[in-house]
């Protein structure tokens, strides 16, 4: 590892749990002698991006670092970076893909991709997406905080003869969209289209949003779902890290072994 | 130079007119060979402080700097990190300080901090202040765009007789505020408080906010004016780095000229 990249690294350490960290401290976690630490850390602090908090001595992070991610922003907004993630779920499920940004208590949709794989598809024009009873509202749901959940309780709107009406419905399906890592909407929102959805997180470290694939009930199947869930996989981690976010370890664990079992079924057939 | 200075040096080269660059522009930028620019550029890749644009092969900023920015403020509030350049600004000029924000159209109080130097002085309870009548609305109006200053035309509120109700007068007054580097509110928003308040910029590249300094007006004379500005000119520089931000070039050098003209009436006194 070069010194560059071993000097950026220490800046990993920080945290919203330890926002401020002493030269020990960096020399035990990074598990290297003080010495190299700490001209590691004293460059870092020459370029602005660490400095000592004068009342504790301890490192924190320095004003350099501010003017970067308004930059990154502008040159990389999130709806330019989910558009080849979208391309490719697309393409490669033969369904329709779409991102949403969670603002506020609302699923905004962000970007949508179709395919051309089939005369028919699904057409994804809503706006806003209901929390409770689509495929990407139930992945935000099921992983972001207990604000936005008792939030969306209030009206739970009925679109179809599937939605989830009772706050009861809605904590079993996101119980399950937990153990599976994925939103499933089978005709909740609206009647003939299956959706399902994968969460995306931001450097807040909660969820930002959701990307999904909406596809006819009827071309739904074993092979079609585990293909469309095994890209989301994929799809949902380029864009957490392309936002700066990082997919919470539980979930990457349910992840991985949805790979897994997928990859057995693909060997199977 | 250490290696790490020198590659956390290239990402200053990215900014809003150049969001991309490629090896040869950071080569010739920096005035180093291609070889070691293209090492430091791959170490700050592998850390995702970069990345190259797929289309363009050229390097832009990477998602590992969105985390960081976030971090900083969460550490170091805006707030926090004007609390000592107000505690010096009362203390250095005996008058009270106060920070203020620029959100939307409002200016909003920040911070304050009162002096022990005198048994009376000025007292900031306003949560907002006006940006036509108040040092710190000036100092703002003068170094942000046209549609700040346009939007503030609408009413122009009568604080007291000296108050400026015309956009004439204003227009007269920010160009003074230009030329000067300072803010002036000689009894415009309350009869017998004089404010002098300095911009503040953040790392949009646009004003952020004031400073500024409150005195009882008949306290006001040639060295305290003096002593007041210079002051403000140090707080204002250090405010502006804690944030991120950058002080305009020409507002740079108007503050230069004063803080000489200043030392020039203090070796003469």
């Amino acid at each position: 590892m070069s010194t560059v990249t071993k000097a950026l690294e220490l800046l990993n350490y920080f945290s919203s749990e330890t926002p401020e960290l002493g030269l020990s401290e960096f020399a035990r976690a990074a598990a290297r002698d003080k010495a190299t630490v700490y001209r590691h850390l004293s460059a870092l602090e020459k370029s602005g991006f660490i400095e000592k908090n004068p009342r504790t001595s301890h490192y924190r992070l320095g004003p350099a670092v501010l003017p970067l991610s308004r930059l990154r922003e502008a040159t990389v907004p999130r709806a330019v970076s989910v558009k080849q993630p979208l391309a490719i779920l697309a393409q490669t499920t033969g369904e329709t893909a779409h991102a949403s940004l969670l603002q506020g208590a609302k699923l905004v949709t962000l970007a949508r991709q179709t395919s051309q794989a089939h005369s028919t598809g699904v057409v994804v024009n809503e706006k806003t997406l209901p929390l409770h009873a689509s495929g990407s509202g139930l992945a935000v749901l099921a992983f972001s905080g207990d604000t936005l959940r008792q939030q969306s309780y209030a009206p739970l709107a009925r679109f179809t003869e599937h939605t989830v009406t009772t706050p009861q419905d809605l904590e079993e399906r996101l119980t399950n969209t937990r153990k599976t890592g994925f939103g499933i909407a089978n005709q909740t929102f609206e009647t003939g289209v299956h959706g399902i959805g994968a969460p995306v997180f931001d450097d807040s470290g909660t969820v930002a949003g959701a990307i999904a694939v909406a596809a006819p009930a009827y071309r739904i199947n074993a092979r079609l779902d585990h293909t469309i869930k095994s890209q989301l996989i994929i799809a949902a981690r380029s864009i957490t890290a392309h936002w700066g976010g990082r997919v919470p370890t539980k979930l990457d664990d349910v992840w991985d072994e949805h790979s897994k079992a997928a990859s057995e079924i693909g060997a199977n057939e």
